[in-house]
């Protein structure tokens, strides 16, 4: 079989999860870069919208297949490459884990897309932004109260942690205050600790601007 | 065990997967119902947002724990009742089936979110509701194109009808021409033949507005 292919961007949030996810099942992949901010949007092109309709990144030729949602990607990761699994045994557990994902993909991340933000408008997207971030972190940290251990979930890393991180990532652009928010603070700097979550960060990418890279 | 609760709204299209999802399996449930609409939002008060702090519906606590996010909720009820599955056997099947979930779910259930149209205010929030369906009925279109059968996924039911056909509801609220979508439209109509999706249709709850009954 071919290597994976995985169609991203550095900064955006949903291709990060792929890249931690693929990084912490050790899988070797090929990047292709789109850039979101260059020409218009790169995903905006018909070459990229014939791969993925939704016009995001990002998208994972695998297996022959070519999908296109990150979280589906999680699911699939952990269903054929059981190796460090991302979800627990227990389905209690697993059902915890599920509703911290749901909450960041679906309640936080849905509201700062390029698209959403292009809608809004140069003038207010960075109070709007801002603003779905403060409103979803007060959710999150109370979750997160009741369910956190080392990591979102108990002490092992799960599809909660590899979704929290570039959230945390996103927020910080948005000026978020994450003294407000400890323990989502704490865990992130503890899972920065961690390769995969290091490695797949937006400033080591290949596609990231050189000023901003480290 | 107790019987599950699940805390609902009629025309809440998340409440509605859940309600399909259970009538599926053939698991009994209370109801609780929780008015979107009265006293400034009833999700929004104390006691609700202690059972959910993301103060939205629905809620289903169910053996011994409280759940919060419908798509976590659907996962579950797959794994703990396996009766009547609506994932497919095979993971790329399984994967197409969770990109349409996350489609819905993740790029455009959360624009016409109940706090999300107050942000915008009354005066654009039918226009900003129909903008997100239009677009994302047109990328979900094209993705049914190649995976439909008889439901979403080749021939059996699985979540992404499950998730279909109350986000359909939604978009005719919104005034969405379904002509535009073809494939969704037969679809939506197909899957409304059974009982399981008829039986949990917001009309035909105890809380939908007499004037709104069928």
């Amino acid at each position: 079989m071919a290597k994976p292919v995985l169609y991203t961007y550095y900064r955006s949030s949903c291709s990060w999860r792929v890249r931690i996810a693929l990084a912490w099942k050790g899988i070797e992949y090929e990047s292709r870069f789109v850039n979101l901010g260059k020409d218009g949007g790169q995903q905006n092109k018909d070459e990229y919208a014939a791969i993925n309709p939704m016009k995001q990144v990002p998208a994972l030729v695998m297996n022959g297949s070519t999908m296109t949602q990150s979280v589906a990607m999680l699911e699939y990761l952990e269903e054929v490459h059981p190796e460090k699994l991302i979800l627990p045994k227990d389905p209690l557990d697993r059902v915890k884990v599920r509703e911290l994902v749901s909450v960041i993909s679906g309640g936080i991340q849905p509201l700062q897309n390029s698209s959403v933000l292009q809608k809004i408008g140069d003038e207010g997207k960075m109070e709007w932004g801002k603003f779905w971030l403060d409103k979803g972190f007060q959710a999150l940290e109370q979750t997160l109260k009741r369910t956190a251990g080392k990591y979102c979930v108990g002490d092992t890393v799960t599809m909660a942690d590899v979704c929290l991180v570039p959230q945390v990532f996103n927020a910080n652009r948005f000026k978020v205050e994450m003294e407000q928010f400890p323990v989502i603070a704490r865990l992130n700097g503890e899972l920065l600790k961690l390769d995969a979550f290091r490695e797949s960060h937006p400033f080591k990418m290949d596609d990231c601007p050189e000023n901003l890279r480290s």
